[in-house]
């Protein structure tokens, strides 16, 4: 069993995403609410100057900059790319396992409720999935499969994973979704707690995970201007089957455009308002129940 | 009688609002769409800027920058500042009357509905919003005086006023609003068309304003850093009546804030994102029915 020493938490890797930035701060002025019996936990603002600037970004998305390439290089065109080295120097200094889990606070103008975003499948991190999905059934959880190299903040740790709470606007605080992320904030670190003492948390065998298998585009033209919206009757039905033949898109022109997919998926992240720029309208997944024990 | 012979519908003054953009576009590509029998509409992006970067604004807010002393000085600081000029140029060339309506589309993260935010009290805007709001129930009217100075890209016109809607979150098309807005932009262009042609419209002698009396800033510490945000009893419940004495924010420690007016007032623009920095977490208003004929 993986003893856990060091967690950390991180808010405002995107600047515009409120949540994660005030839950920080309330963790920074009250540290006892995050201390627990028998490991640390740190809580960090991911990117200070874009929260001030109310942004996502202010050159490129913080949230890809932890690659390989860009942790080893010394060249440092952006300062996302100079911050992303700052936080691995704090969570992973000298390039040595230094926090033991990480746990990323984000929001998202997509309906998908309080989600765990697992980047891989290591068995604590899905006993923690069916766990606290188990204790509370508006916990969702995705998987999408990231290599050590895709340059998400997670991936400095191997127990690294998001927590991704929404519908919310971006720039905006929703108090409801802010406390209820925060007791699933202290629900994961209660779990990590009772795991240390190695008191097997309750048997959850099974959990059902919405996996990831590729992102859709918007409809676009020659210069990549998109041509169509989400559909009304997808919008925020994340986790909702998709079956094909039905609608998807909405051009300008009322036209509809339908799923010509061959099976039933699961969309997720549909229509999140930073991934217009990222060409994509929506993940798809398929729904599996898997046995953790 | 006023007639009209030229008519702007204006998108993207602010370039996160994507529903103006994109109807914009869709007037530009399809002219017939806004062209009436007796008067001309031209349709213009605000803030082209602004929109390629997915952002409200690059130096300053363009929908503050109508004032006569940004647009007389030879001097201009910012981008916007010299937008303004532009859209001037284009609206009020050599400061003389040329299009006698500017309908500027605007959207917000609050639960505003299809709202009409009228500037002054001119008899054929009351006219039109009395008609209007009867004939689509879901059309709300706040009234929000603006003297001439006040900044508004709407102020460059007597006739000018904005259509609001929400909720929807910045840099987001939502299908439905989009739909809803365009026909309540044709609904607005036949009011003036069957004007022009003398008929009076249908009599509507009662209309329902939202007259805007302040706003209300969250509550701050000495650093200007908010505690509190807006209640879950208050979000989303625009135009309903707060009664003295009702929640109105929830500080991060999870305490209630009271609304401690004497009177009952409906807030409107609650929890408005690009309104956190301009110190304004709501305007309040007063019901009023008023008779326009």
């Amino acid at each position: 069993m993986n003893q856990i020493n060091r967690a950390a938490i991180v808010g405002g890797s995107h600047g515009n995403e409120l949540i994660g930035v005030y839950l920080v701060k309330k963790f920074q002025k009250y540290p006892h609410l995050i201390k627990r019996a028998n490991f640390e936990t740190l809580s960090l603002l991911g990117n200070p100057k874009a929260i001030a600037a109310r942004r996502r970004y202010i050159d490129r998305d913080l949230n890809r900059c932890f690659t390989e390439n860009n942790l080893t290089t010394d060249i440092t065109s952006s300062y996302e790319e100079l911050r992303a080295k700052e936080i691995q120097q704090i969570l992973r200094p000298q390039n040595q396992e230094f926090v033991d889990v990480i746990i990323d606070l984000h929001t998202t103008t997509a309906n998908m409720g309080l989600c765990i975003i697992l980047g891989n499948m290591h068995p604590l991190l899905l006993g923690l999935a069916a766990n606290i999905s188990a204790i509370n059934p508006l916990v969702k959880v995705y998987s999408h499969q990231q290599p050590r190299n895709s340059g998400f903040l997670r991936s400095l740790s191997e127990l690294g994973f998001a927590i991704e709470v929404g519908a919310v606007a971006q720039g905006v605080l929703s108090a409801e979704l802010f406390k209820q992320t925060e007791q699933l904030v202290y629900a994961v670190l209660d779990y990590f707690e009772e795991c240390n003492q190695g008191k097997i948390p309750p048997t959850h065998n099974t959990l059902t995970l919405y996996q990831s298998i590729g992102a859709v585009d918007y409809p676009r033209n020659e210069d990549g201007e998109i041509q169509a919206m989400i559909h009304p009757q997808l919008q925020f039905r994340d986790y909702e089957p998709l079956h094909p033949g039905e609608p998807i898109f909405l051009t300008f022109e009322d036209e509809e455009i339908f799923y010509e997919g061959e099976s039933t998926v699961y969309p997720i992240f549909i229509n999140e308002a930073a991934y217009y720029e990222k060409g994509i309208a929506m993940y798809l997944s398929q729904k599996e129940v898997i046995h953790t024990i």
